[in-house]
């Protein structure tokens, strides 16, 4: 793509995503941004000018097509190729993640899932086999992984994360309450669940306050 | 608080809570901004800028005093008082945040757990009992909740999210992968785990256009 694309746009396009994938299920074939605006509670314009940083998929009087603005959305996200995923950390997040079938639906596909507790061995999820972590390098060097998900307490995370970019992982998502610190050409996407919970809890204060 | 303090800070301050907890639990007692600042990887004036925003809790050649920090952030945050949690959906995901420990210690008590799946009736996570949906209504009408987490799937997410503002709960942390339509007194703190992962990918995906 020639033009840059603000990161407040591509942080809105999830959710786009989101919307027009429920359209998609209910069967809706065409949408005009203002019936868009009013499920995604955005102004019409808003939708507009995001949707206009793609060429504008909206033709004047049609509205947008449901699908074409969904396939498009999911080039542009990079979700229209396969990524193959290993969950290291195979408790309850790690098997909740591991159960989410829509982001198979997504393209994110499951293929090994590691683990430290000798319980958890053999154990299967989605037909995906808990493997001991000292079983993970041999993996890496016969699958294609390119994403790692990092789903175990932060006391080894570290360790653990650098063991994965030294054997070719160059994608991490982590939801080890640490920030890891990685060469630069290692993307991270971090979901740090006690921040947002504070956050919320802010908000809570915040309310209050202003009774 | 007389002084409204941007959004922006706000967001950074879990991180700040989160550094300053690790460094407690290192036995450091105080700190400078700019060994705060190599820690965390921001320069140390937006670190003086941000925590300038609460009065300025450094001394000059003093530095932090990082339990002081550690408990005016909490305090700002509203988690120096207790929060009661429910969790409706104790799939992998209410369970994995059941099981948190460290919510607890930041004054998140969970005291509910409830699901429509009756083989988890009667399953217990650090001593709270799975109850069937059904019966959180009595429950609500005698507990005091400050916070219902949402952890079930999309379908029936904001039928229940309705009927918990029903019964008195004002702040839901949503997990379901829906935006939930409450009314604006309601605090809501989302987090959509599949946008998250899609814009991993999109960073990926740009990683690789650059190259």
């Amino acid at each position: 793509m020639e033009k840059e694309i603000s990161r407040a746009v591509i942080r809105r396009l999830p959710r786009y995503y989101r919307y027009l994938r429920d359209l998609l299920e209910e069967g809706v074939e065409r949408i005009s941004s203002n019936e868009l605006s009013a499920r995604m509670r955005v102004t019409a314009s808003q939708i507009r000018q995001d949707l206009n940083n793609f060429g504008g998929f909206g033709q004047q009087g049609y509205g947008y097509n449901v699908k074409y603005l969904y396939d498009e959305i999911g080039k542009i996200m990079g979700i229209n190729r396969q990524h193959n995923l290993v969950i290291v950390g195979a408790g309850n997040l790690g098997q909740a993640l591991a159960n989410y079938a829509s982001f198979e639906n997504m393209g994110f596909v499951l293929v090994g899932l590691f683990d430290v507790n000798p319980a958890l061995k053999g154990v299967s999820i989605r037909g995906v086999e808990v493997r001991m972590l000292d079983e993970m390098k041999e993996f890496l060097k016969e699958e294609r992984i390119d994403i790692a998900v990092l789903t175990m307490p932060k006391g080894n995370a570290g360790k653990v994360a650098n063991m994965l970019v030294e054997l070719g992982i160059h994608a991490i998502w982590n939801f080890a309450h640490l920030d890891l610190e990685l060469p630069e050409d290692v993307v991270v996407e971090n979901v740090h669940l006690s921040d947002s919970l504070m956050q919320l809890s802010y908000n809570i204060a915040n309310r209050e306050n202003q009774k």
